[in-house]
C-alpha cells in the first residue's frame, strides 16, 4: 500500500504560461558553503545569459536547519510549533539572500523572496503546512523587470494568521513545483548531487543505469519505496499540474532524467524503471487476533489516530481461526505506535505483538509491468535463487515490493537488478 | 559638537497608555546561548506572574549577526543592501522564537513577532532604516490575550516595497523604545551586562558609583561621548515621546538606573553625572589654511558629502594669518575621508594634513553644570595636575570634552573622576 500524501492543490490566480521560464531547485548539499553558493549563482547567471527566465528555489545551507532544530531542542523538549516554524524558516532566507548577493556581483539583477513574499499561501498546520494557493504576482513582476528571482524554499505564510509556516520534509521540492505550476514554467529542474534517476542505487549496484526519462507514476512509486531523489508530494503536485520535471546534477554537466506523462517521455519498450530499497521501516505483527470483520479497521484507525504512517499491510489467517496482521511503518513512528499497539493487543485479546526493526523493503518499479505479466514471479524467483527469504509481499499495478532481512538488502537489490538488467538496458538504449 | 542623529519619529495610530506594561530589551550578551535564553524566559515569566504586562525585544544571540555578516562578505565584497537586510534580520528571529518556546515550557502563552509582524514600519534605507510608524495592533491584541509578546529587534518592513529592513547599530534599543512609545508603556527597561549607568567606567575607576537616575540630556551626552550602555538615537526617541528608561542588569538583582525628565529624576543637588571616554576617534588637522570666510564650510561640506561623521571641531589662527583646522572623526571613517582631505589641502593651498589616530576623548557630563560655573576649569586643573596635556577642548551646556593622548586616557579619567568624586557621592547618596 503506497500512501500518497495529498495536499490541497494550489489554485492559481491567472493560469498562464511563461514561455522560457525554468524553475530550478537546489538542495542543501548543493548550497553547502559559500563557495558552492557562488557556483550556483554562476549556474543561474549562465542560464539567464542563455535566454532562460530563471526562478531558483534554494534549500538551507548544509546543516543549518539541523543546527536550528538542535537549538530548539536545547530550549524546549517540545518546541511550540508556531515558534519552531519561525525559527527553522530562517535557514532558507539566509541561503537565498546570500545567493542573490553573489548574482549581483556577477552583474545581474536578482531579488530573493521569503515564502510569504513569494506568495506561498498555506493552511495553518505548523511544521507540515499544505500549500493552498500561490500568489505569484511579485515573482511575475520581478521576472518582467528582467531579474533572476530566488525563493526561500520549504516555507509559506498561513492564510488565516499570517504566521510563517513550513511545509515539512521535502518542502523545497514542493515550493519549486508549485511555483512552476503557478507561472506555467517550461520545466522544473531539481538539482542534486547525483546525475539523475538510476535503475538502482549505484553504491549497491555498480551496473545501475541512469534513466533518460520516467513517468510521474514510476517516480511516485520509486520515491514512495525508498528513492531519495525527490520528495513524494512534490511529484504528486507536478503530476496534478502537468509540470515537467528534470532531475540533474548541480556540479556536473549532463541531461539528467526527465519526469513527465507517459506520452511525453516515450516509453514504448519500457518495462522496468528501477529497483529501489528502503531500510527506514520496521515490521510489526499482531499475532493471534480473532478473525472477524472490523478488526483491521479497528487496528489501523487507532494507529492513524496516533499519527502513525502505515505502509505495507498483510493479513493471514491460520487454520485455527486466529489471524496475524503484519504491517510496516517508519522506525521513527515506533514510539508513537507502541502504546497504541499494547492497548490494541489487550482489547483484541491478541496473543502478542512482535516488533522487528531489522527489515528492509526492496521494490521493482515499471510502468510497463501493467502489460507484462510474470514480472513479479521473476522477481520472487531471483530472490529465491539468491537464498533470500521474502517475509511480506505487496504490489501495485506498476510496483512489486518485498520485505526481507535488513542484512540481505544489498544482495537482494543486486539479484533483482541483475535479473532485470536486460530490460533496463533496453529502456535506456532504446 | 555632539551630533544627535534624528529620525523621523514614529507616529502612533492610537496614542493610548497601557497601564502595567513594561517593554524589556535584552542585548546579544544577555541571550548569548540557550541557557541564557532560558534565564531570560524565566525573568519574563516572573515579571508576568508579578502582574506586569510584558513585551520583550531580544537581540540576536551572541555572535550570530557577526557570523551572518561574515557569510555575506564571503559571497560578496559589497553585499546588496536589500539582501543583506533579509540575511542579517534572521538572527533576531531565531533568538525571539527560541525564547517564546522556552516561555511555553514554563506554562505561559507567548508569541514572537518579526519586525514586520510587530508593525515596525520604516523608510526604505536598507541597513540604516528609520522607523516612520509603529502599527502596534497585533502586539496590543496579543497582550489582551494575556500573552507574553516577543519582538525581533533591529528590523522592520519598508512601507514602500514591503521588503525587510534593518535599523543599523543599536537598532534593538530603538525598536524597544518605539514600541514603548506606541503602546504607552510604563517604562522601557534596557537589560545589559552592567547593573546600570556609572559615573565612570568601573574597569578604569574602581571608585565609580552607579547612578540612580540621569536625565535624557545627560544620557545623550554620555552616549555621544563614549558610554556604551544605550544607543544614542534610542535615547533621542525616548526623550521625544517621554518614554521612561531604565538600565539594569540581566542576571543580577538591583534597581538599575532610571533615565527621564529632570523633574522626574529629582536632581536638585546633582551637578555631575559622570566621566566618559572614547578611544574610537582620530584627530585630523589641516595646517596653514588661509584665514578667510567660507573655508570651514568648504571643508566640512566636502567631508559630509563623503558620509564622514565629524565630532569636535576647533579652529585656531596663528599670528601670520594662517589657520589650523582640527577635528575628530571615527577612525572607521578615515578611509572615506582620506581622498577628500588630500583634495581639500590642494584646493586650499594648505601647508599639510596631519592624521593622528592615537588620541582619546574624555568628557565630563552633568545637567547641573549649567548653573555651576567653574566646572570646566576644575576639570582642566585636574588634568594639568596629573601632567596630562589637553589638545582640543569642546563644550556644550552640560558637557566638557578634552582630547588627550590615547596613552593618557586611563589616568585622565581617574584624575577627573577623583576631582569630582565628592559631587558624585552627593548625587548618589542624596
Amino acid at each position: 500500500m503506497t500512501t500518497i500524501e495529498f495536499e490541497v492543490v494550489p489554485t492559481v490566480e491567472s493560469r498562464q504560461r511563461t514561455p522560457g521560464l525554468v524553475v530550478m531547485k537546489f538542495g542543501g548539499t548543493s548550497v553547502g558553503d559559500t563557495d558552492k553558493l557562488k557556483r550556483v549563482a554562476e549556474r543561474l547567471v549562465a542560464a539567464r545569459e542563455a535566454g532562460t527566465k530563471v526562478v531558483a528555489v534554494l534549500s538551507a545551507m548544509g546543516k543549518t536547519t539541523d543546527e536550528l532544530i538542535r537549538l530548539a531542542h536545547e530550549v524546549s523538549p517540545s518546541p511550540h510549533p508556531r515558534e519552531y516554524d519561525l525559527l527553522v524558516s530562517t535557514g532558507e532566507r539566509i541561503s537565498n539572500a546570500l545567493c542573490a548577493m553573489a548574482i549581483h556581483d556577477l552583474g545581474h539583477e536578482a531579488v530573493s523572496f521569503t515564502g510569504s513574499q513569494a506568495g506561498i499561501v498555506t493552511d495553518g498546520s505548523h511544521t507540515k503546512a499544505k500549500i493552498v494557493e500561490v500568489r505569484a504576482q511579485r515573482i511575475h513582476d520581478a521576472l518582467q523587470e528582467d531579474k533572476i528571482v530566488l525563493v526561500a524554499g520549504f516555507q509559506g505564510v498561513s492564510s488565516a494568521t499570517h504566521d510563517v509556516t513550513t511545509l515539512g520534509r521535502g518542502g523545497s521540492d514542493t515550493t519549486a513545483v508549485a511555483i512552476a505550476a503557478a507561472l506555467g514554467a517550461d520545466a522544473c529542474e531539481i538539482f542534486t548531487d547525483v546525475p539523475g534517476v538510476f535503475t538502482a542505487d549505484p553504491r549497491i549496484v555498480p551496473e545501475a543505469l541512469k534513466l533518460d526519462a520516467v513517468t510521474y507514476e514510476e517516480m511516485l512509486e520509486m520515491s514512495a519505496s525508498g528513492a531519495k531523489v525527490m520528495a513524494l508530494r512534490s511529484i504528486e503536485v507536478a503530476r496534478s499540474y502537468g509540470v515537467k520535471l528534470r532531475v540533474r546534477s548541480t556540479f556536473e554537466a549532463g541531461e539528467g532524467t526527465w519526469i513527465g506523462e507517459e506520452d511525453d517521455v516515450v516509453l514504448e519498450k519500457a518495462i522496468i524503471s528501477g529497483v529501489t530499497h528502503d531500510t527506514s521501516e520496521a515490521k510489526v505483527s499482531i499475532i493471534g487476533v480473532p478473525d472477524r470483520p472490523g478488526i483491521a479497521a479497528q487496528v489501523f484507525r487507532a494507529l492513524a489516530g496516533a499519527g502513525v504512517n502505515i505502509d505495507m499491510i498483510v493479513q493471514n489467517v491460520s487454520r485455527d481461526g486466529a489471524a496475524t496482521i503484519s504491517f510496516t511503518l517508519p522506525k521513527t513512528d515506533l514510539p508513537a505506535a507502541d502504546p497504541v499497539l499494547d492497548a490494541l493487543a489487550s482489547e483484541l485479546g491478541a496473543a502478542g505483538v512482535e516488533r522487528d526493526p531489522d527489515i528492509a523493503k526492496i521494490s521493482l518499479i515499471g510502468a510497463g509491468m501493467k502489460s507484462h505479466p510474470g514480472v513479479a514471479a521473476d522477481m520472487f524467483d531471483a530472490l529465491a535463487e539468491a537464498g533470500i527469504n521474502i517475509e511480506v509481499i505487496s504490489t501495485s499495478s506498476i510496483r512489486v515490493s518485498c520485505v526481507v532481512r535488513a542484512s540481505d538488502v544489498e544482495r537482494a537489490v543486486q539479484a533483482v537488478h541483475a535479473r532485470f538488467q536486460s530490460f533496463a538496458e533496453e529502456r535506456v538504449n532504446g
